[in-house]
Order: structure tokens, then sequence, then C-alpha cells
């Protein structure tokens, strides 16, 4: 029996295992050349922030505005919303968890997909949140079922809208129907990270979460942006909520390049068309060259594919690694047999594709092709 | 009675102010010459950092490695510590709020000094702590009054060494005495953001972690490095805490710049012996001035000095910050008629004291000078 300085519970959380990075794979393998697609990282690369971040370098020793106040000016405007209403995280990841840190006590109920992203769960319960799991129906968030959840103790639904790691999306009439539905105690966090890739029937939310306090939206310059390396996400919410996440925050908790780079980024409207065009392209071209490998999927409202594969999908993986391309099979995510791919360049998808074929041709038995 | 959706203890959480941004200053006052002696930033610039930073550039688009895994190595190297001992943060923020939460359930007690760096007090009621203040005696912890305020619901005692903002700290002999009497389940958290412009006799905390499991080191690549607008700060502590610590944090919490211009930084020794240099002489230069204007001041270990000035700090902060010199005032640190300024360029500290001494000659009754 050790006697343990830290929190007991904390031992049962899983660990978070990202994609694996490309210095890492380049490192362990001894490849040069070696492609991710297995964060949903986009694949142009985002030129329009390079004067930015040189510029900013003049300030590198200085700290950041705690308030993110040019950049919040700006989002705001863009948004069409109070600029009280933002909240900014080092990540829309750091959102959550602040989401999670004002609204829970131990013992408090949340209530996430399963399976679905993986941070709300395991930040759910570093915050002593009990996590209440409401399973997917044909890969898709199943919202009768979220609300057949919800008790006296229920304090935070977590929605991915689209979803990570299914692609799959609620409309505005589904998420209109569920908030309806929810208690006005009850936070509804949105989850929009891929929200610019989605369809036209994408709820508008902003319109959503001014007629009601319990929503919070958050999204991120990570995806459609191209910003991954810097770490800047935001929530939108009532006044009141967002002031309390403000308060609670670190004071610095985005980094100068980040706020410079992002500021460009709202300006930057050529290039996000230019990454949804290109988006919208390798998407037709990978459901295409997936039909014809005979594998099925589920199409996407974001820049990834989620592709079953039945039960070698670890072992795809792998041949995938040790050919410099990087996926990410989902067995850790409760999807076992399944395995994601992000939209890469078109180069790249096809050298996915090409690997892809190869190894269905050598695995004799294919105990992937299970068309739908 | 309203019905809130967040935890309503929040509600009693001040909030921190940080030092007023140089752009903010800029556009309030319409002045285009300002100097920030607010937030103890160093005055010399980074130029190491530079190169690191534009060459990172290049992977802006992809997701930081999660665990900092090169500058993990270096840093461990340097240090002569296991590398799972470290945890990477946000700033050293990030790590004082990490630890609070692998260590806190409601109701449990952190003992801080009073006053000292706000933060600690801040991010304890965040995380559900009851804070305990151990009032400071002449300006300097103490230690007595803190080892009789341990009790059983005791988790975590924060320690500011050097401390903000007195500047004064505690050497080798005083925090081995104290380690001794500290029971081994309360954590001592010794936040050294400042250690680097210490004096020789200054404690070798490293040492004294790798005897005792209950001790956690803080560090920062925003003071002595120059890194403060990047965020990224360390903790050492044991590898067990130190894995919880990892397991809880956001997956990617350090962004790719700051990675890489910490590494960069931890190979720049000639940059930090010039800061020290510098640090030593002005502050030489300002210990003088002060004693002309016949004001009281603490000797410094950091880079930074505190300042007695009766009741009027508030007067002159403003009279400062109206000719383009930002100081800060310390009646909300609950230092009522103190203030602190941190050591600028020559240029800039000789403008400081230039419009120390007109304030002085103008305000009549110089209500500031108490020679102690």
């Amino acid at each position: 029996m050790k006697n343990k300085i830290y929190r007991q519970e904390l031992d049962k959380i899983a660990v978070y295992k990202p994609g694996r990075p490309i210095e890492e794979v380049k490192r362990l393998l001894g490849l040069k050349d070696v492609h991710k697609l297995a964060s949903n990282e986009i694949a142009n690369f985002p030129d329009y922030a390079r004067k930015a971040v040189i510029e900013e370098l003049k300030n590198i020793n200085r700290y950041p505005q705690g308030d993110c106040f040019y950049l919040r000016e700006i989002l705001a405007k863009k948004l069409k919303v109070d600029k009280e209403r933002l909240v900014f995280g080092n990540g829309s990841d750091e959102v959550i968890a602040l989401a999670l840190r004002a609204l829970i006590n131990k013992g408090d109920e949340v209530i996430v997909a399963y399976p679905t992203f993986l941070i709300y769960e395991i930040q759910a319960k570093v915050h002593s949140a009990r996590v209440v799991r409401a399973p997917l129906k044909g890969l898709r968030y199943n919202l009768e079922e979220i609300l057949s959840k919800i008790n006296k103790r229920t304090k935070i639904i977590f929605i991915a809208n689209p979803d990570n790691p299914t692609g799959t999306y609620l409309n505005q009439k589904e998420i209109e129907g569920f908030l309806k539905k929810v208690p006005a105690n009850v936070l509804v966090y949105l989850d929009e990270a891929y929200f610019e890739f989605a369809p036209a029937d994408f709820p508008k939310s902003i319109n959503l979460l001014k007629k009601r306090k319990n929503i919070i939206v958050s999204r991120t310059f990570s995806k459609v942006y191209g910003l991954a390396g810097l770490r800047i996400g935001y929530g939108i919410t009532s006044k009141e909520l967002a002031g309390v996440l403000n308060r609670i925050r670190d004071p610095f908790n985005v980094n100068r390049f980040a706020q410079a780079a992002a500021i460009t980024a709202l300006k930057s409207d050529n290039f996000v068309k230019k990454v949804l065009l290109d988006t919208a392209r390798e998407k037709k071209y990978l459901y295409r060259e997936l039909d014809k490998a005979g594998l099925s999927f589920i199409k996407s409202a974001t820049n990834f594919i989620l592709i079953k594969f039945a039960k070698d999908a670890g072992k795809l993986s792998e041949y995938l690694l040790r050919r410099g391309i990087i996926i990410r099979e989902l067995g850790g995510w409760g999807l076992k047999g399944f395995f994601r791919v992000t939209l890469g360049t078109h180069k790249e998808n096809a050298k996915f594709v090409e690997a892809l074929k190869k190894f269905l041709s050598q695995s004799g038995k294919v105990s992937g092709r299970t068309k739908k």
C-alpha cells in the first residue's frame, strides 16, 4: 500500500496517444521521407503566417497580451458577437479543460459520446467528473441516447460536431431540436474544430448561443487555418461564462506568435477557400480509390476519412509506417479494425493509395474488404 | 437569486492584473515611446532565438511534439536528472496549475506566503483548495510561520524562491532545514523563476529533490532566457509525480516555436552571462540612485527591485505611465505604498530615475522619502 502524494483516482486515467510526429518516425525508423496523415492537419502550408511570425520576433522577450486584445476585436467583428463572449485558449483543448474546471464539482456528471474525440473523457476524469458514455448509432452521435442520460448531476454534454474520428456531423435541425430538450442548467459544449469543412446545413451555432446561456462553441486555428504548431483556439459563450473562463485561465495562456498569426489568418479568406477546394477534391479522389479497393468508409464532413478494415488495421498501420506514411489506427479509441486517414497533398494521398493497394494485394486473404 | 451554471465559489476569485503591455499603453495614451519595467522581463534581446524560430516556420501547420522530445533530452542532460523527472508547461504558470490539479481535492489546504506571487493563491482557489496565508517577516518568507500552519489537510506549500515581488530569497541552509520539517505527504513547490539571478548560497534544489519525493521545482524560459512571449517553463520532480502531471496536461501544451527556441536557449551560455552581468551592473546603478533619492528598497536576488514609497505609489505609477514608463504599483498585492521596478536597459533605467526625481521634486511634501 503506497502512500501517494497525488490524487489516486488519476491513476485510472488513460494517456492520450497523439499521432506520431514526423520527427519521431524519421528518428525511429531512419526514414528521410515521412508523410503524416494522422492528426488532421491540413496539407496546405499557411504561407500567410510567415510575415506575422517574423515581425513578432522583435517582441519575443515580452509577455503576450493576456486578453488577446487585437485578435479579440477582429474575431468578434468577424463572428458578429460581443467581444466579451470570447475566451482564447492554448488550442481549443484548453477551452475544453477550462469549461470543466469552471463547472465540475467532484462527482458531477459529464455526458460524452462513445467513441469520439478522447480528450473530453480524459479531461473530465482529470477534473473529477463521472463520465457517462452515450454510444454512437451507425457511427453518428445519438442525441436521443444522450438526452436519456441527463439527470440532476449532469453538468456538461460534449458534442464534437463534426465528429472526430467518424467525420459525421449533426445538422441545424438536429442540434436545434436537441438544444430545446436540454435543461438550462446543463452546458452543451459544441466542439466545432472542423466546422469550416462541413456542408451547408451545418448548424448556425453562434445564432443558437445568442438565444441560450447554456452553450459554448469552441473552434480552432489548428485545422483549416493550418496553425497547429502554434496552439490557439477559442470558445464563444455567454458573457457571464466567458468572464469566468477568462478569470480562471492562466493570465498569459496564448503566446505572442499564435496571436499574431491568428490575426492574419482571419484576413486570409483566399487561403481558406483554397484549403476547402483542395480538401473536397482530394476527398473525392480517395472515396473513388477506396471504392475501387473494395473498402468501406464513412462520407466525411471534415478533412479526414474513417475507414473500416476488419481486423488487421494495426498491421496496415505498421506496414504504412515502415513506408513513411503515418495513419491513425483506432483500436485505442474503441473502434477496433478501423483507421483514420487525414487528407494530405495529392501526391501524399496517391502514395497512401498505392501502398494500401500493395498491402491488400500482398495480404492474401483480404480481411479488410468488407464493402458496406 | 441567480441560477449560475458554473461553480459559484469562482465568483470569489480575484482577477490577476498583469503589467500593462507596451501595445496597450501606446494605444491608450497615444505614446510612441514606451518602456516596460513592469513584468520582470529582461532588457537583453534574445537574438539567439531568431534562427530557431524562423527555421521552425516550415512546421507551423504541424502539431508540436507532445513530449518535447528533443528539448527534454537536452535539458535532462544539462540538469543531470532523469528525463522522466521533467514536465513542460505553457509557461511555469501551467506547472503551478498542474500541481494543484494533481493533488487537490476540494477543501484540501495550500499554504502560501502573504504577500507573494499572486498566481498560487488564484489557482489554488480555482482548484477548490483552502488557502492558508503565512505572512512575510521583514519582507522575507517566514518558514517557521509556514511550518506552524501545516496540518492534516495540507497538500502543497508554495515557495517563490527568489520571491516576487520582494526580490528576497531563502538560502541552502534555510531550505534544507525547512524541508526536514515538512511531512513526506506535503508537496513543497519551489518556484525558481528567477534562480539564475540569485547569489551563490542559493539552494541546490535539484540535489535536494533527488533525496525526497515531495518536492517540485519549477523554472522558466521567460526570465533569464528572454522568451516570455513564447510561453515555456518546466517542473522537475519525482518520476512518479512528473508522470502524473504529464498524463493530466493537454497533449500539445507547449508550442513548436517555444520548444525550438528553448533548445537554442540551453546552448546560449554567453547570452545568459551577458544578461547576468548587465543585471548586476544596472542593479548597482539603481541602488545608488535610489539611495541618492532617499528612497528605501530591498536588495534583490532578481532582476527587479521592490521600493517603498509611502502612500502615493499609485500617483507615481500614473505619473510615470503618462511619460511612457510602466512600473508595477503593488497595492493589489497587499503591499500598499510599494512599487516594483524591473531592470531595463541602462537608458531605460536612467529615464526612470530622471522621471522619478522629477516627480519627487514636484510633489512638494515628499511622502515617499522614508529611508530605512
